[in-house]
């Protein structure tokens, strides 16, 4: 008899994964190559952190479980830094601690969604957000924000497809991989519009922190029904800790729990326990945005202009999405992410997995690296392209 | 306009938590109580475990993103581990490390099966199993297995149901809450009869260790189709690190990788960088389960005969399943809980959780903490009793 396997649960593979198996390859045959493929920072949490981890580790209670919502200090101290940062007011009664933001997005999309409901989600953007829906029974709906939209979703579109508004809507800023960050306005005007219409907004903060104009506003200060998703792993340098936070409107609340409770249980402790000091120094964070205000820099001006193309404008996060259509007349993100690294020894993203529709003539640069590493990635792609082209 | 809540993907409360919330009252009031209610150990994770992980927050790699299927390094080790424990191969390839063993279960839901499928399920059982399938899109199908049963779900009995057979299996053994642990050749005949019969099996053997008479065989070695969700939790005391292992078919592999890559990207690197020393000192561990033996003795000998009734035989976990069906005429294990917290100050889980049907006549002892507190919760369960029913 044949056993079953799904046939509806499957998710697409990362096309991208091509090119960072072969970068794996490379380097183990020698070869030196620059990463500007990694979604995340290069440098470790803040001391404290590990201190903190460290200390618990010899107390019975951090190895036992943890409320499904996660220990209440470390919730507080979430409660904490909305006030401090943003001037808002969160209550810890409503913040999960999650095992990650990734599973912050897949309890929302069960609290908040049935089987075969519509999601609003911005392309390009984060592969995982419509891979997750697809596993889950939900249906994407694309928005685009390309630079043709000015690199931001379209809610008049929305309202004008001739389709029936979605049941929720997902949008992120600072965004991945474009590094656009919305205004206060504009995530002022989402919150109204989705709140006003009665679709559920999901926003994505887990780049914030990383932006270089100032701190945008969090949409929790303007809407009631808002879910917020939010991480260690990217403005506190904890990625490989697993350790994200979401916010629940009222109404959620109780679902949340029983489906985190039945989910995984709670969130790990000992690293609650390191968590809870990483907001203990905020200028120590903020000397590595400074360093990825300086990396983009040293891409914009040290990249060639054909190569960055119509970049879209990168404010927060630590990714610049480049443009390559106008290199060739049939741009090929693929083909062009694995001749780089085998040519120049430098690693990228093709735009492949972030937008199936466009994302052949988009690349994805990070700039989470040191700052040498972007001169000489800058270095090697100046003096390879003009080669490359020649070639075709 | 109403926004979205979902309407299907709710999970019942834990009714335990009642009990619970009111222990944690009662305790904040000053009253000491003794826990049988908690399903974990009482005691930290080996010294080297710490050790190890403390070490690697040294290093920047620790703290970054970890593959979906975790560490080839730790992939490594537990395959070791099955080799030396069970005398079987696992491939570590097969090998996913996963953020606690519930997310094991929710791969194997998502990878194994579509919306509406059919899964068998012993009852009394671990009430997450179902919840998670009902939050999921599954429909869970009740497999009696009680004291009338011999503890032991009867194939004969579901082929005999006249309902088709189910798309999938799910048994634990050692199993929660009875403790009971299937004969090597019960857990061959389900493997056979499973792959035999095109069912899907699931078996949960995160138990596994805690068994007071030999080492049980895996199902590994029964069958190229089960899926196996052990953990580190509960032998290895690290409930609250959440790193769990599960075993997947070949044809299942692809799948569930890029299902755990939009889930939740990888385990926790840190966590892994620990629990790879787990396994350095059985020694050490098996004391613990000596431990858990003469704990069960002592609550056996020590507790009302009434009270426990016909306690399933407990070979594992550390759990006693006692049939208070005796003792009243209506009985109602969550009130008889309450008023043992209250009066006795002893706490446990009643059974309604666990069986939905027959719950209310079984309550759920824990014998994984001190042999002082066994000791003691005897007396005082002793002492309290033949007062209670007087008053009744």
């Amino acid at each position: 008899m044949a056993l079953k396997v799904t046939t509806t649960n499957r998710v697409p593979a990362f096309l991208a994964m091509a090119v960072m198996n072969a970068t794996r390859e490379l380097e183990a045959t020698g070869v030196d190559v620059i990463h500007l493929e990694v979604g995340q920072p290069s440098t470790p949490p803040p001391v404290a952190v590990n201190a903190a981890l460290t200390t618990a580790l010899g107390e019975v209670a951090t190895h036992g479980y943890s409320l499904a919502f996660g220990e209440m200090t470390l919730r507080r101290r979430i409660a904490g830094h909305y006030a401090d940062y943003y001037g808002a007011a969160a209550d810890p009664a409503k913040i999960a601690i999650t095992p990650g933001s990734s599973l912050g997005f897949a309890l929302a999309f069960l609290a908040a969604f049935d089987h075969g409901d519509r999601i609003a989600v911005t392309t390009p953007g984060y592969p995982a957000y419509r891979n997750l829906m697809l596993a889950m029974g939900l249906t994407p709906v694309q928005m685009p924000a390309r630079a043709a939209e000015g690199w931001m979703p379209s809610l008049e579109a929305l309202e004008a497809s001739g389709e029936p508004l979605p049941d929720g809507m997902l949008i992120a800023s600072p965004a991945n991989p474009t590094g656009v960050v919305m205004s206060d306005d504009e995530v002022k005007a989402v919150c109204e519009w989705c709140h006003r219409k009665g679709v559920r907004l999901i926003m994505d903060e887990i780049y914030h922190g990383l932006t270089f104009e100032g701190t945008p506003t969090t949409a929790l200060l303007h809407s009631d029904s808002v879910i917020i998703v939010n991480s260690f792993s990217k403005y506190f340098c904890m990625t490989g800790w697993r350790v994200g936070w979401a916010i629940f409107p009222d109404e959620l609340v109780e679902t949340v729990e029983r489906l985190a409770q039945n989910l995984y249980i709670g969130p790990p402790k000992p690293m609650q326990a390191g968590a809870i000091a990483a907001f203990d120094d905020y200028g120590a964070l903020n000397l590595h945005v400074d360093r990825y205000r300086e990396n983009r820099d040293i891409l914009m001006r040290g990249l060639p202009e054909d190569f960055l193309g119509e970049t879209a404008p990168c404010n927060g996060a630590f990714y610049l999405y480049a443009d390559i259509g106008a290199l060739e007349t049939s741009p090929d993100s693929i083909a062009l992410a694995e001749a780089m690294l085998r040519e120049a020894g430098v690693a990228c993203t093709p735009g492949v997995d972030f937008d199936q529709e466009q994302g052949h003539r988009h690349m994805r640069l990070s700039f989470a690296g040191s700052t040498a590493h972007m001169k000489e990635a800058s270095r090697r792609i100046s003096d390879w392209l003009p080669k490359y082209l020649k070639s075709r």
